[in-house]
């Protein structure tokens, strides 16, 4: 499957038109700062000197995770279904700053324990959850390729309905804990750097946050390659988020990637194919320690900068309004000629 | 005029009331970061536990800088006039972006030389541009005041049409070198701390500017109060923003303060009335070196860092999509009972 997926380097003309079109604008060079560059990189992306964004998605992917039976989360297994089923109705905070932004959400079942009969979810169920990754594999490796899979299948399905940008996000009771462990195996960290609060754990439970993701990287070691990571110490949702991610760039969509999960995913995606990197939009820099490093590894500047720790999209949503703003400035605004306004005089 | 003017204390009870509901969400507490904050402030700034930002409007107003002919910008001083002929005809950075936050630009000639003949611009001319002040007062002190009122006037005409939140924005060739001046008085800062590029100027164009400041203030001093820094190192336009500041504040209206300039007027309105500073929220912290020390001098987190440096009200503008999107989520996500979420375990 992967071996098939080809993602073309970004398109070098567009952006180089769009740079000259920039500096025409009526404004002083460079006085828009990361807009300039936001709308310059997805010119590239898109292969489009002047792209426009109007069909945009927030694929929010769902699942469990066997691991918060080691007591990792402040909030009981059972919220991962709920907080679904909360999405399916439109009351979470991605619906409302989806909306606000003029996005859809996509609602992706990979892996929650008990499943859903609700209409409006895309189910790609995997497994009821993942394994306790302290005493083995989380997933097989045949789930970890599917749940890729089914993360490519998800996009290009919304692409066949008409995509220009795509947001990840996430659900799962745990996940943190999953993103940290792949984050120190991916990035070769020290487990405590690489491991926060979650939904806002007290200093004790951080501790033994700590010793849980160590104890599951060292009976789960050594690791072969990306797909092994995700296996051993991965979630569905994350796999399924990788998915998207390399389904996105293979189609030139670009992928704004959300928090410290999406971030996870990101790492993978890299992994399994490092020309997926110029594809990757970082939404913004998460409270989550972890979060800061990973983008530093995958050299990403995050737009937004605001101590979100929410998952699911939401800060991705919200840089969605920044990049949007990016694209419309350098197709909507007059050239110092056709605006007769003197240049520069120097 | 100042004497009669009443700004009240935010509203501690709606900020309270703000604060309960958003620990009632379905996100685990505090995770919104500053999203969260923004809601609360907003709350008791407008004395509403759940408040909408309907009416929105960006004030941009222009004025020209007799200091120019020390020559301290990159452009020749008619640009001023053409960037609001630019204004006017919906084709500026600060357009696109009002457009997309969907919110009114109110484009305001507070003394730009030439004048307008033109549809659709707010006339409170006070004088064909400032005097220059290295040689003297930029204005009289009745000018200063006058600027002030002004502004008072411009924002008091936006709300009796309806208006839930104002930004500030600015356009005046030369005006960075009137915003260093005004900040290196009124923090008591080094000029070479408190002067940056403006638009663009190279290493000895900059020493130049930091010098023809220095000398501007100390042809102009001692300075007995904020509308005597004004009058002598100000400009038009930024008494003009003061004024907005002071009669938003006073109407309950919360008001977005864009780059350097903005702040500037936001120094000087803090200056004149203490109390208004609660009133003040920072979108963005630009390029401009003194940008920073006025945010911290004000104790105010910008939302937004984005590199920019354009004025206009384009950090604003942006800000403003994040600001709305964190009153929507306080109004329309669904509370953990609501949604029959469960709470954390402990």
């Amino acid at each position: 499957m992967l071996a098939k997926l080809k993602i073309e380097p970004i398109d070098k003309k567009a952006m180089e038109e769009a740079r000259k079109r920039q500096n025409e604008l009526t404004k002083p060079k460079g006085s828009l700062g990361m807009l300039e560059e936001l709308s310059i990189k997805i010119a590239g992306i898109k292969a489009q000197p002047r792209p426009k964004l109007k069909d945009k998605a927030i694929i929010t992917m769902a699942a469990d995770h066997g691991v918060v039976e080691e007591g990792v989360s402040l909030y009981p297994q059972e919220v991962t279904r709920q907080m679904v089923l909360n999405f399916l109705r439109g009351k979470a905070a991605i619906n409302v700053l989806a909306r606000h932004v003029g996005a859809r959400v996509v609602v992706v079942d990979m892996g929650v324990i008990g499943g859903f009969s609700e209409k409006g979810i895309v189910c790609k169920m995997i497994d009821f959850g993942t394994k306790n990754m302290t005493k083995g594999k989380a997933m097989t490796r045949e789930q970890a390729i599917d749940s890729i899979k089914a993360g490519i299948e998800v996009v290009e399905e919304e692409i066949s309905k008409g995509l220009d940008i795509v947001c990840t996000g996430d659900m799962g009771i745990g996940n943190t804990t999953a993103a940290s462990a792949i984050s120190a195996v991916i990035m070769q960290k020290e487990v405590e750097n690489v491991t926060g609060r979650g939904t806002g754990i007290d200093d004790e439970q951080l501790s033994h946050k700590i010793e849980v993701i160590r104890r599951a990287i060292e009976v789960n070691q050594p690791f072969e390659d990306a797909i092994d990571v995700l296996a051993k110490v991965g979630g569905f949702e994350i796999g399924g988020l990788a998915g998207v991610i390399l389904g996105a760039a293979a189609n030139r969509i670009p992928v704004v990637i959300d928090g410290f999960i999406s971030t996870s995913s990101a790492l993978l995606a890299v992994k399994l194919k490092p020309e997926v990197k110029d594809y990757l939009i970082a939404s913004h820099c998460s409270a989550e320690p972890g979060h800061k490093l990973a983008l530093n590894f995958l050299k990403l500047k995050p737009i937004l900068n605001l101590n979100m720790r929410l998952g699911e999209g939401t800060g991705a949503a919200l840089a969605l309004s920044i990049i949007e703003a990016a694209t419309k400035v350098l197709d909507e605004m007059a050239t110092f000629e056709e605006a007769g306004v003197s240049k520069a005089e120097k």
